[in-house]
C-alpha cells in the first residue's frame, strides 16, 4: 500500500469513499446532504493537504492535514481520515495514520490533534490509542448519532 | 449595558477592541499580524452572529456565535468573546457570556464549547468557571505563548 498526495484526477475516487461517510452520518460532524461539491470543497480545501492511500492502482482511502488552529497554535496539526467500506479491516486507516504522523514530523508540526472522535466509533478510538493518542477531552452529547441518539465525542492528542 | 446585534458600522469599534488582542497574542490562536479586513472577516464571517456589549453609545465588547460544528454536532455552540482593554474589570465579559447563554438556548443549542482556552489566560477560565462551564480537556502545549512559551489550552464546556 502507498500513501501519495491526492491529485484533482482523485477526486471520483476520494468521492466514492467520502460519500457514503458523510451519508451514514455516524462518524462526521458534515451535514449527511452535503453534495459532492460541497464534500469535495471541504475535504480538499485550500488549507488542508490531501492524501490517499492506494494498492493495485486503487485508492483505498483518503485523509487531510491542516493546522488545527492559527497564529500560536499553528504548531498543532489536525487530520480526517476515511476509508472505503470494501477496505475495512486491512489497515488502511493505520497506514494513512502513520504516515500522517511522519508527514507532521517532517512539516516541523509538534502535536497532532482530533477535535472529535464519535464515542461510538469504538473501532477508531482504539486505533488511534494504538497509535499512540490520548483521550485528553470528553464532550458530553455532542454528536447527535442517526441511530443512537445523543452519544459523547472525545478529544485525542498525541506530541509528536 | 446593553447586548445587541452588531451593524457594519460597528466595524471600526470592533477592530479597536480586537486588533490590540490579536497583536499582543496571549489569548486568541490568531496570527499577531493578521490585518483589519482579514482579522473582520475572521470575526463577522457569514457563519458568525456577533454582538456587541455597549453602554452610553461606546462599544465596551464583542462576540460571536457559531455552531462548533456541523451536522450531528451542530446542537453545540461555540463562541468568542473579546473586552476592550479600558474596560476590564467591569463585567463586560460576564454579561457577554450570560448573553450567549441564553440567545444559545433562545436558538435551540443544547450545550456550549469553548475549543481552545489558553491555559494561562486564568481569569477567563476562572470567569467561565464562573458561568457554569468545566474543563473538560487539556491540550498539552498546544499554544506558543509570546512572553511564556509553550502553554496548555483547555476545552471547556457546559450543557444548556
Amino acid at each position: 500500500m502507498q500513501v501519495r498526495p491526492a491529485q484533482v484526477s482523485d477526486d471520483d475516487a476520494i468521492w466514492a469513499i467520502i460519500g457514503p461517510t458523510i451519508r451514514a452520518g455516524e462518524t462526521y460532524a458534515l451535514p449527511r446532504d452535503m453534495s459532492r461539491a460541497a464534500a469535495l470543497s471541504y475535504w480538499s480545501s485550500p488549507a488542508h493537504e490531501v492524501f490517499v492511500a492506494e494498492e493495485d492502482g486503487k485508492v483505498l482511502g483518503t485523509y487531510y492535514m491542516r493546522a488545527n488552529q492559527q497564529g500560536g497554535g499553528s504548531h498543532v496539526a489536525n487530520c480526517g481520515y476515511m476509508t472505503a467500506a470494501q477496505a475495512s479491516g486491512r489497515g488502511v486507516a493505520r497506514a494513512m495514520c502513520a504516515h500522517s504522523l511522519a508527514h507532521a514530523q517532517a512539516r516541523g508540526f509538534r502535536a497532532m490533534q482530533f477535535n472529535f472522535v464519535v464515542s461510538s466509533n469504538e473501532r477508531a478510538i482504539s486505533l488511534w490509542k494504538s497509535c499512540g493518542f490520548d483521550i485528553v477531552g470528553r464532550l458530553a452529547e455532542a454528536f447527535e448519532h442517526p441511530r443512537l441518539g445523543l452519544v459523547d465525542a472525545v478529544v485525542m492528542y498525541r506530541m509528536l
